[in-house]
């Protein structure tokens, strides 16, 4: 359930967000432009990267249940780029700076989510068990090269659309997984 | 040819990189190690970011010749990391904090170098022409995914070794093209 102090707080960043660079925020400034006692912030959030993984959550992330299939992670993803290209001053400045903070890990597993989802769903058909050193790095790497490639997107002064990334990753995963099961079956036969 | 004052600056930044943060080495630090007049160093290099590349290319990029084939291909990535290994502690510095500085730059380039040479010669011997978008994204997914899990790796407690990442990295591109091949091909039948 969602406060409206917790609103008022995240209108109050987002607002400063077009202008400001993230790491000049503070929780003062925050809670200077939302007009309320500065430390009313901690009775919701335990800091300003808090404060984003909680917009992030609760904007992009309702999508991310556990039941997804196939079908539903691509349009997933679709969800998840069309809501950032939506809000991409905020997001470049969020992700602008990788300093290993806690968004950028929250951004992380997220998108892990979404990759590792989809690598269940293209190796269950085939009974190809997910275990493995390879598979774990698989994992990581899709994960990692998907948020790299989102940051970048993000950054880019003449982006390409939500409809035409998302196609690309999803085309560049299956090919992956295709390449693999097809070596896989070829070390079977 | 490199000359020794070169050397002498270069090697007074590596001692600093392994204590300092690289944000908060300057050119006037940098030059009282080296014990050596602070204008001195722009005789030589434009920025602490230039200092960083001529070091990454002086000890690392000599192997990056245009006619590199296959094999050589695995054994410049295998390089690479090797190198990186043996210098944890100063590219883990280096690459710490991605603010789109130049030495970013220079490493993805460095990397997509690498990448484009592999997409190239696994698609030469199939007569597969290297155009088309999808092609185009894979060169730039793939630089970008591999520079992130080198990042990652390079920050890690219990890295993996050079030969295992290699190894690992060689395998997903090889899987990523196979697919593709496999995909084209039979869209052609």
């Amino acid at each position: 359930m969602q406060s409206t102090t917790q609103k008022q707080i995240a209108a109050a960043f987002k607002t400063l967000m077009l202008n400001v660079p993230f790491k000049q925020i503070s929780v003062t400034l925050i809670m200077q432009q939302a007009q309320l006692r500065r430390q009313t912030f901690y009775d919701y959030f335990k800091d300003k990267y808090d404060l984003l993984a909680w917009i992030f959550n609760t904007e992009a992330g309702a999508d991310l249940a556990e039941n997804l299939d196939y079908e539903h992670w691509t349009s997933s993803l679709l969800d998840l780029l069309r809501y950032l290209a939506a809000n991409r001053l905020f997001y470049r400045n969020a992700l602008a700076t990788s300093e290993q903070n806690s968004f950028d890990r929250y951004f992380l597993a997220h998108t892990k989510h979404l990759t590792d989802k989809v690598v269940h769903d293209l190796l269950q058909t085939k009974n190809i068990p997910l275990t493995g050193a390879y598979l774990s790095f698989l994992r990581e790497y899709f994960s990692r090269a998907v948020v790299s490639v989102i940051i970048h997107w993000l950054q880019s002064n003449r982006p390409a659309t939500p409809e035409y990334l998302s196609h690309q990753l999803q085309t560049v995963i299956e090919d992956t997984i295709s390449g693999f099961l097809n070596r896989v079956q070829k070390e079977v036969d």
